[in-house]
């Protein structure tokens, strides 16, 4: 998505440690201009494809999912990163390690609100090692419900996770989607 | 905003402890059309109002914040609830207590996206005890900018915290301000 890449050349910033930061337009600031056109572009790509419900993580993924749900007309699912007690005790449950706070955490979603009949599309702004996503599609799994695919506005490719796991099979369309990066500039997949 | 109480009265769920669960359709699993609505909602009562950002905090506000966003042609900004790696040390912080996990936390954003230019609407979910919400406002006097007023999804009328801060000269609009609420029904203020 040609207008997701000029913004990332134009404001992103490669911070050491295979960090983008990209919090002036899509992961603390959002441009909405531009998160209502990725909503679009989501809803264009899987347009067609039976999707019943869109999942997504807390909390970077939230507004990308929300635009992509608004366009598409289907419900949006946010798994939670703790247990909280505003959550029925019965809910799926997978345990994600997070690279940047060095930790493990419980994602969770209640089993009240994803079943077996569901066609699912996941929904993130970042894939890179990947680890969050297949937390994401265990949570899938354990409801019995179809993976329809995976939407991501940023990957990192030069992880090898994304194409380690369309090799399993798995339909992942990336907005923007990095091949190398340093200080020195972002190469892009063509 | 009565499609949302018709919601409320068909979906919500009170639970001890003044606790209204609306995951079904809110704050957990979204109902995409309703959310563009509140959205279109949002951006109605404030149109004209100069606004140039929104404030939210993550997570569960992230989603309406979004939808008002994108009806409204201006950016979103996200308040952290810990220091993020990805967020730089120059931040505008403040400390929330939270009465559902009992305990304080830091809720930042950083200084280069708010600053003493932008005329700010608040949008969060609920406004119950009104601590996150007085901590937004924290943050939006430290940047200098001008507070434009505060929309809110779902207040429980009944704390009396959004009234204190009417009277303080906060506008505040919520979509549903609910006067009272038991296992045995809700009222919502007329």
């Amino acid at each position: 998505m040609k207008q997701l890449e000029d913004k990332i050349l134009r404001e992103g910033v490669v911070l050491p440690g295979d960090i983008l930061k990209v919090g002036s337009f899509l992961n603390q600031n959002i441009d909405t201009t531009l998160l209502a056109d990725m909503g679009s572009e989501i809803a264009r790509l899987f347009d067609g494809q039976g999707v019943t419900k869109i999942v997504t993580i807390e909390a970077s993924g939230i507004a990308i999912a929300a635009a992509a749900g608004i366009a598409m007309g289907v419900p949006v699912l946010f798994a939670k990163k703790h247990k909280s007690s505003n959550v029925d005790g019965s809910v799926y449950s997978t345990v994600v390690h997070s690279f940047t706070h060095n930790e493990d955490y419980n994602v969770v979603v209640s089993r009240d609100y994803l079943s077996a009949d569901d066609h699912v599309l996941l929904v993130d702004d970042f894939l890179a090692n990947g680890k969050a996503l297949e937390g994401l599609i265990d949570l899938v799994d354990q409801a019995g419900a179809t993976l329809t695919g995976v939407a991501i506005a940023i990957e990192k490719c030069f992880t090898g996770a994304g194409d380690r796991m369309r090799g399993q099979g798995v339909r992942i369309e990336s907005l923007a989607a990095i091949e190398a990066m340093s200080e020195d500039g972002i190469v892009f997949r063509s």
